[in-house]
């Protein structure tokens, strides 16, 4: 597997290893925010597009830390791998890693609602209905954003089923972004699970760029060549 | 995989295939209750025990349906599986295929609860709280031990954080089933997710016998050997 890595690294289309010395995060899978022992909350992120990039960003020549929810998916070559369960250790683990970082690619799905009690035994099934609060959970982009040193560069997502690129625009300016891939997880061939995606990247003047449908391993490439040509000024 | 199969049908412990001509239903596995496009409401399950059993019963001669929500396993060699997401589709799959079974082992850990609305965009994250109101699924043991013929064994496992003998024989004698498998999930070395399992089995009259912890997989074989041993009367 490490010499069909090393292959890949040699033969990969970036062949400018443009990510060389530079430190990058990736963020990737869904968290998980329990109610009691059993049942839990959590959202359809398979961790996919999150591992393509960080194998991609390991054979753009970066030094890759990927922070992920449960996921199961391997670990890709040469990328150091951090698991968490739910949005209070994704926000730790992020921001403890944030002040080094060159590039940090958010595009896990956290929670953004978590039930505000966790019941320490089982609820039992008595009855008819159960109410349930969920409390927003911190937001770590937001959090990020202000923490944004001038040499990094922040790419986010916004997986919306409606009015995707007013959502997009407003996420990314809201939270500091210098890049944000949006997609209509309400597309066929784009979203969670499934190994195709349909992305437009914005930035703070508009669309940058709007790919054709592709696997989540190709749109990875590509994307990770439109970082490092940011990176360098292009 | 096959001949390794092969291998493991003929040198398994259970030299007796107690389970030739019969017609075994396991369900394993959670179930996913949607709230909108990207999030949903889930539990632990792994679905382990359940595929460990399936297997088993297949080992033994029988014939094995598997009704699975969603994990990542592969499916036991010789077991036909069916795929279900929510509450109700196990519901259906398990009433359809019942009245085929000489043995159901309803291993899957069926969410009890559901959002009573599912929205059909993605919620925004504008309020401080969301109030989700929970409702109760079609509760399928209950129907099941309804439709229970007299030839049919019926075995439901209880999976409690506390209490447990109490819970079990409740639900045992509430949904007419011969055998329970109860275990506590806060233990250590017992429950979601881990390869061990530390349970008890209870019939009508009280334990039948407590197993040490034991592996899944070795534990599935003896929990077959048991319902082998019920079905013909030992």
């Amino acid at each position: 597997e490490i010499v069909e890595w090393i292959e890949r690294f040699f033969t990969s289309n970036n062949h400018v290893k443009t990510l060389i010395g530079k430190k990058v995060l990736v963020t990737a899978g869904p968290t998980i925010e329990p109610l009691d022992p059993v049942r839990y909350f959590s959202n359809y992120s398979s961790g996919k597009m999150g591992f393509a990039l960080a194998e991609a960003a390991a054979l753009a020549g970066a030094e890759v830390t990927l922070i992920s929810g449960p996921v199961s998916l391997p670990t890709p070559p040469q990328v150091r791998r951090i698991d968490i369960v739910q949005a209070e250790e994704m926000k730790e683990e992020v921001l403890q890693a944030l002040p080094q970082m060159d590039v940090i690619i958010k595009s896990a799905a956290v929670a953004d609602y978590r039930p505000q009690k966790i019941y320490h035994q089982k609820m039992k099934k008595v009855q008819e209905e159960l109410t349930v609060i969920l409390e927003k959970t911190p937001d770590i982009a937001t959090e990020v954003g202000k923490r944004k040193l001038a040499h990094q560069l922040l790419v986010g997502f916004a997986a919306e089923t409606q009015d995707v690129e007013t959502y997009a625009l407003g996420k990314l300016k809201k939270k500091g972004m210098d890049l944000i891939v949006a997609n209509n997880v309400a597309e066929p061939g784009a979203g969670f699970g499934i190994d195709t995606n349909i992305v437009t990247v914005y930035d703070q003047e508009g669309v940058v760029k709007a790919f054709p449908k592709m696997s989540k391993k190709e749109l990875a490439v590509e994307l990770i060549t439109l970082i490092g040509d940011r990176l360098h000024g292009k």
